[in-house]
């Protein structure tokens, strides 16, 4: 018997296929536009659970995006941050993003679980950007956020990370709407 | 430009030559010394951080090993509990570890951060062995622990997760020394 050392994480094909990573996203409601996608294509595609997310740079450049892939990676790690983080650090090539001194920004569908949460502050990103809120997703599905500090938004705000909330929040919302239409299991 | 969708983490080679996966740890004094002697290695072998984690089945059968290697990856996602967790999922293929209705352990050299903490709760373990303190990670090191709930142990409890703190924390605690000493860069 011998470990699991090399573990393979692979987001969905049709990313390359339908993401146009030459575009520039310059506000915040273009941004949570392409995470609201992401997930909703996830569910489309039945590729992974209904949640999207991206990465972008100061000039609104998009650096990564990830979609939760738990089940069909076996991973509770991939949810769609995690995913999101991981590659933009492959393809930067270190492990804080903003190590150079430039501003991320990390845009996701629905906010972040007690997981992805704690994962931001180490992720290297300066500004969080978050739709459906934690009430939605549970209202709407049977995915559990998990517990979080009684001051989340506060405790970024300490570390340097401004969080901005109810970006397209109605769209985010649909989302979940559809996935349950779908009768999606929840995890 | 396209995404980097497919992504890689990989344990060090060391581990299969020096871990004897066909042995049994009946008890939290052996498996947190696995879990410390990983930690301790990872540091002297130079691949990654002072920190190892282990998780264990219902007879203390060894199901996979993590050791940090966000340096060596350059993977902020890739703590020493993630690692384990993501291995045990792949070796056992499924994404919630005691789905099969047995119990996981997991032991960790030193007290999970806020990312390993939000993790516990989806990996499918039953018990959280801790050894060193977040106290004594942060006085003996630069390590940042992150935010937790104020009651970060009870939030466990109350999903089923057990926790059992300071087993072997004097030698968990060494770790952190030996890492000082060899004047390693905290991230």
């Amino acid at each position: 018997m011998s470990n699991h050392n090399r573990l393979e994480l692979v987001l969905p094909d049709w990313i390359d296929d339908e993401i146009d990573f030459s575009r520039r996203y310059i506000d915040d409601a273009s941004r949570m536009g392409l995470a609201i996608g992401l997930a909703r294509r996830n569910v489309e595609l039945d590729s992974g659970g209904p949640f999207g997310a991206a990465i972008f740079g100061a000039d609104g450049d998009l650096i990564a995006v990830g979609v939760n892939r738990v089940v069909p990676q076996n991973c509770s790690v991939a949810h769609a941050e995690m995913m999101a983080f991981m590659s933009a650090q492959a393809r930067l090539g270190r492990y804080r993003l903003n190590e150079d001194g430039s501003r991320y920004l990390l845009a996701t569908s629905a906010q972040p679980c007690s997981m992805c949460y704690g994962a931001s502050f180490w992720a290297g990103i300066d500004a969080l950007v978050i739709g459906a809120r934690a009430e939605d997703v549970m209202e709407l599905s049977d995915f559990d956020e998990g517990p979080l500090p009684a001051d989340w938004e506060g405790e970024l705000g300490k570390r340097g990370i401004e969080v901005r909330r109810d970006v397209l929040r109605d769209q985010a919302r649909e989302v979940f709407e559809l996935y349950r239409n779908r009768a999606g299991a929840s995890y």
